[in-house]
């Protein structure tokens, strides 16, 4: 099946980048500096101060299109159904920051109350999230132990244990907020980018772990102290074992039938997802039907099962943030601020982009940083989004934040004046709710598996990930995370396949000599080819590459060269007759025992000036001088995934390059970008020794100048110059 | 000055990767897997073992090329002068370690015994580094503070103040040396390539600082207890200024006579280095003066002035590190046994290029892992090398370990029979000569101005490592240190310059649209480069910066376009008769509230098969249908810097390429490493809409391609493809 293929011919005159420069005119840029920046930043006019407002407002936008008519109803009925959810993850996911479950549904309002106007999107359901709230009862359990007196912090004098707790859990909410809205007005959103899916998958398959184990004491009835800290999964596993005779059955028993009925439900759901107007709320259901039977047959007493209990019933006044707390937990709240907001962005992305609007990332670090300081300042702890309630929100339909905000008024209800009908609701209900819908982040495990097998650099930072947050915490877990995707970055550029390439005759295309059969080298000539950018940690390995590729070190051969130098202008002066018994000495001191000292000098480049003939070190040189012979006259290196370059690769990629040059190899430098090109002359990288001169667009370019300057080798410029197919 | 240049003359068919493999046979290149790396790395045979050994010796090596006659009269010189500077300042940092001054004695003696064996570097001179000193002495106050009682660890009792002192160094240097060891056996040497030289220079610039700091207390003659963890500088500087009335005036006059006449002396000996046959040993001379002018008047007694008091003579017994101490300082003492490996290997390495030796990184591990174990048996603290004191051994003659053998017996000699004489001597000098010798550490200030015009990342990390080192400590500063420099390498290709290309006319180059005057860009057809690798951090930046350039979002136009479909659909039956009630309101519901249900099969490609004409989205639709233009058929991806792609990044990439494709638009990828196009395919990169034919080998094979398919355009085919000068 031959075709007949279209013919590719160029006919131009060879360009270096200087003759490019004088045949193509450039249009002068003026870039702008950061100073621009800055001023066009703060330049204000009108304009730019209306859409600020309305950045900083986004409700003002998205009011101003709203349909009562077409997205009333979906928003109150998705923020009934949404509010139900929002309820029972509020109850449960108390237990994870080790606070009472009130608290919970003060999550589930005082901050969605905020984001209502300041969010950009309309889609989330703002709200507590389970791997925040195990983050937050982290620090709680590790300032106010159960079995042990809390930290020295002069707020908590007078403070019941469970008021103590509260307080912790709102001033790390309250400083998380302070970080969020921080970052928010310093514009740096961008930050999650750090947090790749892979980090990400890790890092939430470790919470999922600590979820289960922390939710276990109550499946299983038992007291065991929150404890906090590296390895603490380990202590706290040890406990539950060592009093797991103890276990109470009633309690195990409820939450084994909860969890196979909730978990044989969502699989139903999800199989007839198409055929159902909307999935079962079955845990809605099991809530009810569970509280209606502890109620009914006193399970607190008769089975000495701990239930939800007293609920606090309405709303109490703000309370200040203690500064102690601030400096005691600062390292922490910095990760739940993260984690809060990666979490909320790239829930609320996932539906703009479904929905085809745009979210702002900064104004949602704004509006989530108000949101936390707002609820933290009303004893809510960590809000953020929980994707499980969010896509309850858009499934029932949900248009707007209008639906939290309804979501929000169930919560209140629930608070204000139905409390007192989930204070029979045993705990390990809540527990085994909290473990059923794990199921999603503990399949993560599977991705291990797929890593290994496409890139296992990924899959180190997965595991790395994973078994660091498993074991010294969530928080540290995420910063030894962090640290292995930045390294994985590095080490992915730190030992590149360098290549040496070829010709492939007939073409103007360049290929590695090692991969095809019939190539083109023209003797004197390597072509080299960097293929990553260069920088602090890969330059030495460049330069040992380099001197792999050409076989010779071209420092040593300088040495050598002026060491034999200096032995023939001995013999010069001897042949003149002037050699003195002083000159022998002389020179037998430079062979051997004073070489060392004068060894900077070996470095300059030799000096032929003094010589009365022409010196060329490719010739037989006399018996006793020896100097190793260089063939190669033409180094060319391919800068072409050349990205970036640092100052320790300059001054790296400098030395080597001079070494060459001193040595007598012309160096060639091929399809550098123009920009670093630019930089280059920042960086004072020209010299005497290297010139601008030596930079080529295109290799064949390069290699065409080569060929010119070397023409004694007839035979190999014309196979190349004039390659016709 | 116009000369002929060169043609550039090229006449082939138009490749694509596809027809390029096709014509050109491939070697087929068996890779080796890593079992077949661990394989090789485990066979044995007689020659590998020899070898093996002769590496683990190096000492082997070089005694057999010992020139005893040449070398040993220089080493035994160069010896005894590094003998005396090792003594000095094993007595000076011993103060920066917290330790009685003997122990530098002990320091500059054991750890010399088994490097002589296992070292692979002639030149360096092993012993205490002032660096190392302070970072063990950190260990040493935070365990046995001055002023409170020591940590609870058992070995301490029925000790001294002291002897607990030495047990803790002995123990943080013990498992310095373990980790040292296990590095060297897991051969990962390579780590120090981390530690750029912004790095080093910021972090050692800290380090002086802390050792200033750490010394004022015995310029000065006051009673500071050292102060351990973050802001400890501050503290200490607290402390010193509480108390600077009760400065002792003898040490603060004796103190700042010394540093003027040894900076002057220092500063004459370099400037006459070359008329000098040695440097003038003033830091000796100055210790025997005070030493013997401080017996003479009894400034112990008479001025109250703080002398280096009793010495232990002789040796003591070995001892057992404490496993209590491990736990304790275990994040300290790796990046001790980092910092401690980064000096040696770079002052070795220095000298190794010098004088054309090679040095073996994981072989130095190893040496300097047992040096420090066997020392710390011994009671000696962490051992490294000083620049200092081996530019000393080298300059002075040294060509082997033999001098650093001499220079131990020196350091044996004071501890055994010569100790007694330097009791006297008060510690303020030692204090004095430490502080003189911080000028070379201190100057690097200028480095800051120097990094900020050339690189503003690289000037941040200097500044960032300082500031870290100084205010958090040395070991916390450096993790900062390294985890901003991983950064900048993120941050320097998160944000690249993307640009487009265009043709320069006559030329098969491709240069920035906006750089050039005279450009050739093809109507329809668009050529986006890429410059850098992607990975997590900046696929999104590239596929807005590509939506940006192309000029429309493909997602939104295909659903535009599947929305449109659908109401055409709905025409065509209405126009066929068989509309019913119930259709006019599925047409009603898909445009207006059902839609974002079905927002998912918005994304499929539109499919055509059911229309009975053909579709052309470019031509006029009815009017109550509009659908945005697309005037782009060609989207040319430049990957030639692409120097690596994760696996967000294939995602990410995948995803745009499809969106492109299914609106039509065809997509190439030129100038794509072979060594990436590889992995792709390991990768599964390709399926139906993505093909091996997309790719090309240059952007010009490309550009041919497209005029080719899109001929239409005549005038602008021939313009391009018969290009002649």
């Amino acid at each position: 099946m031959v075709t007949l293929r279209k013919q590719y011919v160029v006919a131009r005159q060879v360009y270096s980048e200087d003759s490019f420069a004088e045949d193509h005119e450039k249009i002068c840029r003026v870039r702008k500096t950061i100073l621009d920046h800055v001023k066009e930043y703060l330049t204000c006019d009108s304009k730019r101060a209306k859409n600020a407002v309305l950045a900083l407002l986004p409700i003002i936008g998205w009011m101003k299109i709203y349909r009562v008519r077409e997205w009333l109803l979906g928003d109150v009925v998705s923020g009934i159904s949404t509010g139900l959810v929002a309820i029972m993850q509020g109850l449960a996911f108390s237990l994870l920051a080790s606070l009472p479950p009130s608290y919970g549904l003060y999550t589930a309002f005082f901050p969605v109350l905020t984001y209502f106007f300041l969010g950009t999107s309309r889609h989330i359901s703002v709200g507590s999230f389970p791997v925040l709230s195990l983050m937050v009862g982290a620090v709680v359990t590790r300032l106010v132990p159960e079995d042990r007196p809390p930290a020295n912090i002069t707020g908590f004098e007078g403070l019941t244990q469970d008021q103590q707790r509260v307080l912790v859990a709102s001033s790390v909410t309250f400083l998380m907020g302070i970080f969020q809205l921080a970052m928010g007005v310093l514009q740096v959103g961008f930050v999650v980018v750090y947090l790749s899916d892979t980090l990400v998958s890790g890092f939430t398959t470790a919470a999922a772990i600590h979820i289960l184990v922390s939710q276990l004491k109550f499946v299983l009835g038992l007291q065991v102290p929150g404890i906090s800290g590296p390895l603490a999964i380990i202590y706290t596993l040890e406990k539950i074992f060592i009093q797991i005779t103890s276990t109470n059955v009633c309690d195990l028993v409820m939450s084994i039938v909860i969890m196979v009925v909730v978990f044989i439900v969502k699989e139903l759901n999800d199989r007839y997802k198409a055929k159902l107007p909307v999935p079962i709320p079955i845990e809605v259901f099991m809530t009810i039907i569970t509280c209606g039977v502890s109620y009914g047959f006193s399970f607190e007493t008769r089975y000495d099962v701990d239930v939800v209990g007293k609920m606090v019933s309405g709303y109490e006044s703000p309370i200040a943030p203690s500064m102690e707390v601030f400096q005691e937990s600062a390292m922490e709240a910095f990760p739940i601020a993260i984690v809060g907001f990666a979490v909320a962005f790239s829930v609320a992305k996932l539906y703009s982009i479904k929905h085809d609007y745009t979210i702002d990332g900064n104004q949602e670090l704004i509006a989530f940083g108000v949101s936390n300081i707002f609820g933290a300042s009303f004893r809510s702890f960590a809000a953020s989004t929980a994707l499980s309630r969010t896509a309850v929100q858009e499934s029932s339909g949900g248009k707007t934040q209008v639906a939290g905000i309804i979501s929000a008024m169930m919560a209140m209800i629930v608070t204000v004046a139905l409390g007192f009908l989930l204070e029979p609701l045993p705990r390990s209900v809540l527990g085994a709710l909290v473990i059923v819908n794990l199921k999603g982040m503990l399949i993560q495990f599977r991705e291990i598996p797929y890593l290994w097998r496409r890139d296992k650099p990924e899959c180190v930072v997965w595991m790395g990930t994973c078994l660091g947050a498993v074991l010294l915490g969530l928080d540290l877990g995420l910063a030894v995370g962090l640290g292995m995707e930045l390294l994985t970055v590095v080490f992915r550029t730190q030992f590149p396949r360098c290549s040496v390439l070829a010709n492939i005759p007939g073409t103007d295309l360049y290929r590695d000599h090692k991969d095809y059969l019939h190539i083109f080298e023209p003797k004197g000539v390597k072509i080299f080819r960097i293929p990553s950018p260069i920088f602090f940690a890969n330059i030495e390995f460049f330069r040992d590459k380099l001197v792999e590729a050409v076989g010779f070190n071209p420092l040593r051969i300088l040495r050598k060269r002026n060491k034999a130098l200096g032995k023939i202008n001995k013999l010069l002066q001897e042949k003149d007759g002037h050699i003195t018994e002083r000159g022998l000495a002389d020179l037998f001191c430079q062979t051997t025992d004073k070489s060392c000292i004068n060894v900077e000098e070996l470095d300059l480049p030799t000096d032929l000036k003094g010589l009365p003939f022409r010196m060329d070190w490719k010739i037989e040189l006399p018996t006793n001088i020896s100097v190793p012979r260089v063939d190669l006259h033409s180094l060319i290196l391919d800068f072409s995934a050349v990205s970036f370059l640092d100052i320790s690769a300059l001054k790296g990629l400098k030395t080597a390059l001079k070494d060459f040059i001193r040595v007598g190899v012309d160096v060639y430098i091929v399809s550098c970008d123009a920009y670093i090109l630019e930089k280059l002359h920042i960086f004072m990288f020209f010299d005497d020794d290297i010139v601008t001169s030596m930079f080529f667009p295109t290799l064949h370019d390069a290699m065409l100048q080569v060929l010119e300057k070397h023409k004694e080798d007839k035979s190999q410029g014309s196979l190349l110059a004039d390659t016709k197919l």
